[in-house]
C-alpha cells in the first residue's frame, strides 16, 4: 500500500467515526483536516468535494462492515447458526465502532428526507443488508432449522427492527438492560421461525 | 387565546415539521423567521435562543403526540384493544406529521451523541413513551388478554423496534410493503403475548 493510500484509509476511518457521531452532514473537509493534522488543501486533493468525501466514507464503512460482519458470518455453517452469527456480528459492530454506534443507522434517520446521491447510495446499502439477512435466513429454511413456509423477508424486517431498538436503547437511553432485551427479542424471533404454523 | 399565543403555536407547529425533516440541529431562528414571514428579532422575542426554541419545539411535539396518540388510546377499552389502538395511533402519527415522519425518531438518532439539555429532555420523553406502552400492555395482562407472566417492558421494547423498522422502511426505503410488514410484525408480538408459555 502506498503512503497516499494508507493516508486516505486513515482519513476514511476517522470520517466514518465522525459520521457515526454527528452524521454525514457534519462531515466537513475542514474539520477532518484538523483532526488528521493535514491542510485543507491536502485533504481536498484526496476528495475534491464534500459530497465525494461523504460518498467515499459511506463506501468505506460498507467495506468495513462486510469484512467485520458479513464475511465472518458467511464463513460459519449454513442454517440457524449462521443467522445467529450474523446477528451477533451486527451487535458487536454497533457496540464497537469506537463507541460511536453504527454509521448506517445514524445515516438512515439523518438522510431520509435529504434527496441526492448520498441518500441513493445509502438506500442501496440498506436494501442489500436486508437481503443479506433474508438470504442467510433462507439457509436456515433449506437446512431444516426454520419452517418451510417462513417469510424470510418478514423475518429480516423484524430482526432489523430489533437492531434499531438495540441502537436506540444503547446509544440514546444508555439502558444497561439493552443487551439482555435485544438477545431476548432476537431469540423470540428465532423460536417463532422454528415453530411449525 | 391571545394573538401572541396563537402566533407562537403556529411557529412551534412549523418548527416541529422542520425538526422532523432536517433535525433539531437544523432548526434555526433565522430560517424559521423566513418561513413564518416574521423578522428574526420578532422570533427572538418569543424564544430568546436556539436552545430555547429547540426545547420548546420538543415540548410542543410531545403535547401534540399526547393529544393525538396517547389520549385517544387511553379512551378505548382496557386490554389488547387499547394496545392495538396505541400502536395504530403511532403508525398514523408517523405517517401523518405532514409527511415528515415522527420528530422523536428523527431526534433519537440525531441527538444520541449530543450531550445537553435537549438530549436530556428527549431521553425523558422516550423513557415515558416506553413506559406508556408497557403500562397499556399491563392492562391487557390484568384483563386476561395477555398471559400473566408476560414481561411488559420486554413487549414494549419489541413493539418499539417494530415502530423503528416502520419508520426506516417508509421514510428511507419508501417500501410500499412496509405497512403490511409492520402490521404482521405487530400481530406476531400480540399472538406471542397471548400464548401461554
Amino acid at each position: 500500500m502506498s503512503k497516499g493510500e494508507s493516508t486516505k484509509i486513515a482519513i476514511l476511518d476517522e470520517a466514518t467515526r465522525v459520521a457515526a457521531r454527528v452524521g454525514f452532514e457534519g462531515l466537513t473537509i475542514g474539520q477532518l483536516a484538523d483532526q488528521a493534522g493535514m491542510s485543507k488543501s491536502g485533504l481536498f486533493a484526496h476528495f475534491k468535494s464534500k459530497e465525494q468525501l461523504q460518498l467515499e466514507t459511506l463506501d468505506h464503512a460498507r467495506a468495513r462492515f462486510v469484512d467485520r460482519v458479513v464475511r465472518p458470518a458467511l464463513a460459519t455453517d449454513r442454517g440457524v447458526k449462521r443467522v445467529r452469527a450474523l446477528f451477533a456480528g451486527w451487535v458487536a459492530w454497533a457496540s464497537d465502532s469506537d463507541g460511536n454506534g453504527c454509521p448506517f443507522v445514524a445515516a438512515a434517520f439523518e438522510l431520509d428526507d435529504q434527496e441526492g446521491p448520498l441518500r441513493d447510495a445509502l438506500v442501496r446499502n440498506e436494501i442489500d443488508w436486508l437481503e443479506i439477512i433474508a438470504s442467510v435466513t433462507r439457509t436456515a429454511v433449506t437446512e431444516g432449522d426454520f419452517r418451510d413456509e417462513l417469510d424470510v423477508d418478514q423475518f429480516a424486517y423484524e430482526v432489523h427492527g430489533v437492531m434499531l431498538a438495540h441502537h436506540h436503547a444503547t446509544r440514546l437511553l444508555r439502558d444497561g438492560r439493552a443487551g439482555d432485551r435485544t438477545r431476548a427479542a432476537f431469540e423470540s424471533l428465532v423460536t417463532a421461525a422454528q415453530t411449525q404454523d
